[in-house]
């Protein structure tokens, strides 16, 4: 599977308007693409297990949309195959008052995987970079005078890019999957919350107010990809008007991710298993007794 | 108070052959040192208040140096007379199995103070250099495959520069300072850890051993020194063999430091000030019925 087409990693611009929301082109129809997801998981449920006996290597899933994209069924239809052994998700919702004391990659830091683990990031420090451009957080946050505004954007993009290579250094991997929907279907969705009864926990009037942003959040996650797409921690701008084709997409960005990673079950030296013997040969005179 | 002969910012070379250990050139004597401190200390405790109150910028200080030149007395002497509200000290020890899983940054940027408070890291991200260089760490802890060794020690001083970096524009200064104490002066202070009955808590086996490294971890600190000295998170080196004149030297760049920021108590609104008044006169016929 080439997933080239969604994938960015410094080499080409990331035009948010040239792009479609509803294509499906990886793939025939609906049945296939869950077949074929189905396929994708039993591999990434084997190299999970590999991933979290090597302990040699973490890997970062981050997901960032707008409202109604579809990121809470994407994420759990991809880890409902996963063991809990390892894999957990981090949703990061409004920074608590002791966060926003703190630099904005202090509650980022803490949920980082740890060397055999994969951390999923439902939502993540882009958005100290989306809604901070939106927004114009710059203008009530605390912060030292000495920074001229005019830098603080730049800085955010500076700092995020030497994070993440900080950790690809340090044998984490960041990959950064952004659920394109379209400005339409984001309405039709809002509109089967308001109308079936099981989906109405899932409205917010909040997440209607922020629909009036859309234009300035489109901008503002062109601007954000195109800064921070690296080949060591790329974009996928994966379409997301057909929730079964982002899933199948999604699965297959997670499949790819831990193929290149290729984790091994660790090498027991021959030390060890003549060690394993004797203990297999005093295991069996304790039953035989 | 000049402290430009101490301070390394990247525009000299540190050579640790070429610096004295014992001189106490910016003091007559130890009696006005001891004057000199008490007053830094007087007016390090104003400018803490201010910091607390005006919660716009932290400040780490951290102490790095070779055992037994004093870095646990000269914390505790500078902070004796501080707030505990806003300020702390952290010490990094050897770190436990979940920190070892995780990117070594981990741990240090949890300590990572607040706007408004004072980090005082006894020990650092600097053992994570010194150490894995002298003990050629690199060879024992698990890590991805993927980048070569030979880019392992240079990857680490780009990423903590990096880090102090994000976390200068983050309003988080990084002041660095090396107590710097001579071979012979450590031997005389190990001497009086075995004699002395109340010193004898402090002496460790393993403090000792490091000594027959002495050479090596020299070489460490000037190399680490040189690549990570910058205008924006100076390194200090302070002469250590006489404790006063140490305790001394640090308490000037902690008030030089704390000038700098410049922390201001914040201005309240003509609106609240007439919002005071309202409130004074409520609780004054409060206390008249």
């Amino acid at each position: 599977m080439n997933l080239d087409k969604y994938c960015y990693d410094g080499s080409k611009k990331f035009k948010i308007d040239k792009v479609s929301r509803k294509e499906t082109s990886l793939c025939k129809d609906k049945k296939e693409a869950i077949k074929r997801m189905n396929e994708n998981l039993e591999q990434i449920v084997t190299l999970q297990q590999k991933l979290y006996a090597d302990k040699t290597e973490g890997v970062i899933f981050l997901f960032q949309a707008m409202d109604a994209a579809g990121k809470d069924g994407t994420i759990a239809a991809v880890l409902s195959c996963l063991s809990s052994h390892g894999v957990y998700e981090k949703a990061f919702k409004s920074p608590s008052s002791d966060e926003q004391a703190h630099d904005y990659l202090w509650r980022i830091h803490q949920a980082v995987p740890a060397k055999g683990e994969i951390g999923i990031f439902n939502r993540s420090q882009y958005e100290e970079v989306l809604i901070y451009i939106v927004k114009e957080l710059w203008k009530v946050q605390a912060r030292a005078r000495r920074i001229p505004e005019e830098e603080l954007i730049i800085n955010r993009y500076e700092d995020i890019n030497n994070f993440e290579k900080y950790l690809y250094h340090n044998s984490v991997r960041t990959v950064k999957i952004f659920l394109n929907v379209s400005k339409k279907e984001q309405a039709k969705r809002f509109l089967s919350r308001i109308d079936e009864l099981e989906k109405n926990w899932k409205f917010s009037e909040s997440d209607y107010a922020e629909r009036q942003y859309w234009d300035a959040y489109q901008k503002a996650f062109e601007d954000c990809i195109n800064h921070t797409a690296t080949k060591d921690a790329p974009w996928y701008v994966v379409p997301a008007d057909h929730k079964w084709y982002m899933r199948y997409v999604v699965s297959e960005i997670i499949l790819k991710t831990l193929q290149e990673m290729d984790p091994q079950y660790p090498v027991v030296s021959q030390e060890r298993l003549a060690k394993f013997s004797e203990i297999k040969t005093q295991i069996e005179e304790e039953l035989n007794q």
